[in-house]
């Protein structure tokens, strides 16, 4: 099974929702029996399966979803219906024209109760003619930002009776009379969304990645322009601009791909855990998945098209991959859980964690920093505490993030109790303060990221490569406070001398990343084939292939195009 | 002929290029001669022309064009050449198959030197067949990010030999024996650019007041999750983070619109000027265009993808008309010259103004700031003066912003000065400073527009409108200084608890401008047909008409698609 499917690796297809959500579901959630019905058919591709949650009018609130599965005793079968407009399956890949079969969440009601959201295995075209089935209306949703390939569909039932063994029943379970036997534990559906968010953040890293491999790569290439007059073109890499877009893009995509390993290996050693019962360390890293997830799909999107920009007219053609890149990964923001919503899941829990720490309770994680004792130890303001961070240690960055983070946590907090001496309800007040929640999470998010970089270090051994990855880290440490030099001034973490020195200074790290940049990309080692880019070749032929391609434009088939004998010649001819 | 081809207003077709630059180029550049030769029939369109400028190798600097135009003296013709690969002519719309004839940008050689680049009409494809002429290579450069209608082209001229009076010749001229005449002004093609620049101003209040109009209209239909437990789930719009995204861009969309105006008038204006041989304004104002064009059309495609982004997962559907506003407004940051490059040209005004302030020389106009007098009166750092900066009050934010202008304009000043004093040449000093320089003319174009949104407040009459509009001022001058609250605290113009006054009352403008955000977008007055957006519709009934518009995609023709028999079936088959 191809994992990658779950996040959209590389050019998407019908049929990765059948690898990537249809055949894992199974295998977690089907019953013994289950598993024999319909795991090798599936395997076999006699099922294509899609994966149907998202309803017109409901996404990242599940709850809200309307779809219903009603149970019919007299018959053992569910009765399955779409009963609104808004309550039409909408979005799934693969649904429109491809799966003859879908696992559908549903709000299963049965002896006259609703006890939530349910999957079932709904079979939705003939398995000889591929014609829906009698009360399943199922077609493309139409043409998208991207993902041409893809028949992403809407699916609405009428009425669809399915038999009770298709409910799946590994863990809840409908008995023949219709009573509910409920799941043992809740938790374990976080597993999936952790993994699945972990994997994005990896891929966050991975596109950058390639952007950065075909901006800079070309950056060497092309020449525009003149520094010094008279002089030959330059590369267009030896404009500061061109740094100062690129090689922050660089770090942030070295970052995220050392975050989304340590995500990765967190989740494999809580997995352990928890198949021995252990749940204890799932609240952070579900509330870190989330936050992370959000975090790096924004920067790195807008980092993609910042890559792109970069690369001039040039950027704008398919040739260059950078258009495609940005399309496939962009909805990275929006499924898996919408960014906002995902910011403000973790918020609530350093909200509940700074709550509990103000508590006199110890905390222990990645959020101990809101141990009250840690608190009293932060500067108030630029008067009433020397700062002491040093723009050259990345050790003293890490810890100026840290304290911003928890500066911004007990912003939010008081923001709440402000909203709460109006008051306002628990949910008003929360809701006013989304936007300092927000920006907490964001803070508490980029200290995790600067945190990881700089321990990804202490594990390299080789000097050089030990040096080159120090100034990549200090890059990114200081270029996210030019950023957001606002907070660092405002919570007194930095003096205002201190900010110039940061200017100074990333300048010039830019001046010093710049013999390596091109070796910096080259060991992402993505092959031609895999970034599918004429501006990106490694060989740096660009211009002699460039042309070659756009000779293969479709238009080019013909020297005079159809449309002349269409539609200008008999307009010429009228006038 | 459509003014709108210029800068391409809603959707582009193979014709955009012929009405909106060969037929204007002509009316500047063509000898009366010429007009009677070429003018009706590209005006009936026997003559389809587009408009050859950029090469594949060289771009926003034009001198690098390598295209040549020789004059052969014993013909009277001009050998017109291709002489690299870089050379080929790349991206001209409409230049792939429709059109027969090209204006062409090439280097004038004649009796042995070089006299730059003069603009030649030159014959592509045959009157009767459409079939591409001896000599000329021509084709479509592929499949690029959104301009799906439109066929740019490539051209490669191989001893294309066309008659001496196809040169444009209304101001420079070659003679029958080779001579050049050179052209009274080479001032006269600034005022072309300007025109466009300040076109695309407009224009990116356009984009951005049409994806506004459909994020808000869409997220008063659309609910989700929920405030308080229990209770029915909210209008998105509910949501602060959904109005920090939105209203922000909205008081942006309006702050563009009015730039764009004034812009427009002062063009205008100036242009009456210039015919009467006064070029005084000629320089501020072209440096304003090119700094205000990247500005405005920077924030403008970031803040499409912001309101896309925020209708979720029906923002990626082309039934929200976003991807396609999206592709159709980026490339403003690329054409019509590259927006970093543009921030410089900027810069060097700001620069050259500040040295002649420097010197004692008093500044007239925008940059009037920068003079000595002024500057002197300008707090130094937060403990040396007392701030003044009222966050109530408009007229006080414009000098704040101001004063924050003239700062960064004379950091970036010494930043060049401090190079110079390491003794790198001034181009050095330049390039090793080019990020002050940007963010100085992100300074002073952000300056701009906020005092012209002012400005125009002063404008309305009406009680209503003004309460309305100057609340939107205020909110996007205050969200301005929070985005940018490093610079504010930096330079003293704001301490930090009056940051944190405008974190406060930002959000009671968002929740003061929830009533009217729906009412503030109908005023845009966008028809449906406008529009052509599913989610931004007027009557609100999204969802409906999103099933109607998804059951029309091409993919429903059939309800069995070919793909099936093609490939499913077979591979079904074979297992």
């Amino acid at each position: 099974m191809r994992e990658y499917s779950c996040v959209h690796r590389g050019r998407s297809e019908p049929l990765d929702l059948h690898l990537g959500m249809f055949l894992p579901t199974l295998l977690n959630q089907a019953s013994p029996e289950q598993m024999e019905t319909f795991f090798i058919p599936a395997w076999n591709l006699e099922i294509i399966g899609t994966y149907a949650q998202t309803e017109m009018g409901h996404g990242t609130h599940l709850r809200g979803l309307e779809t219903t599965a009603t149970y019919d005793p007299a018959t053992q079968e569910f009765v399955m219906n779409s009963p609104t407009i808004t309550s039409i399956k909408w979005w799934p890949g693969g649904l429109g024209k491809t799966s003859n079969y879908a696992i559908v969440l549903a709000q299963l009601h049965t002896q006259g109760k609703c006890h939530g959201l349910q999957a079932f295995i709904v079979p939705l075209r003939s398995m000889n003619t591929h014609i829906p089935l009698p009360g399943v209306v199922v077609g493309d949703i139409g043409p998208k930002f991207g993902f041409d390939e893809v028949d992403n569909g809407y699916l609405k039932l009428e009425n669809v009776r399915i038999p009770r063994d298709h409910m799946l029943m590994k863990y809840a379970k409908v008995e023949a009379d219709g009573t509910y036997v409920k799941p043992p534990s809740a938790k374990l559906t976080y597993g999936t969304m952790v993994f699945i968010r972990s994997m994005i953040v990896g891929e966050a890293g991975h596109a950058l990645a390639k952007s950065c491999t075909i901006a800079i790569r070309y950056s060497s290439v092309r020449h525009q322009s003149e520094i010094r007059p008279g002089e030959a073109e330059p590369q267009i890499m030896d404009y500061q601009t061109q740094q100062y877009k690129l090689f922050p893009l660089l770090a942030t995509a070295y970052a995220y791909k050392f975050v989304g390993q340590y995500m990765n290996q967190v989740y494999h050693r809580i997995t352990g855990d928890i198949s021995q019962g252990d749940f204890s360390e799932l609240p952070e890293l579900h509330a870190l998945s989330a936050g992370l997830k959000a975090f790096t799909t924004w920067t790195a999107s807008a980092g993609i098209e910042v890559c792109r920009m970069a690369c001039g007219g040039h950027g704008y053609s398919r040739c260059s991959a950078l258009p495609d890149i940005y399309v496939t990964f962009v909805p990275t923001c929006t499924y898996e859980g919408e960014n906002t919503v995902m910011m403000l899941q973790t918020a609530r829990f350093l909200i509940k964690s700074y709550r509990q720490a103000s508590a006199g309770h110890q905390l222990s994680g990645i959020v101990s920093y809101l141990n009250e004792s840690e608190r009293r130890l932060q500067p108030q303001s630029v008067s009433s505490r020397p700062t002491v961070v040093n723009v050259n240690d990345l050790a003293s960055l890490v810890e100026a993030y840290k304290l911003r983070a928890a500066k911004l946590v007990e912003m939010a907090a008081k923001s709440i109790q402000q909203e709460l001496q109006k008051r306002v309800s628990q949910e008003d007040a929360w809701n006013n303060s989304a936007i300092d929640l927000v920006r907490a999470s964001d803070a508490h998010c980029h200290y995790v990221v600067v945190k990881l970089f700089a321990a990804k270090l202490g594990e390299i051994g080789d000097t050089g490569l030990h040096s080159v990855l120090s100034t990549l880290a200090l890059l990114y440490a200081l270029q996210g406070i030019q950023q957001h030099s606002g907070d660092f001034l405002q919570t007194g973490l930095l003096s205002v001398p201190q900010l110039s020195q940061v200017s100074q200074r990333l300048k010039e790290l830019l001046a010093q990343l710049r013999p390596n940049a091109v070796a910096l990309v080259d060991a992402f080692d993505y092959r031609d084939e895999m970034l599918n880019s004429v501006l990106g070749r490694y060989d740096g032929n660009v211009y002699e292939h460039m042309f070659e391609w756009a000779r293969r434009s479709p238009l080019n088939k013909t020297e005079v195009h159809e449309s002349y004998h269409k539609y200008l010649k008999p307009l010429q001819a009228n006038l």
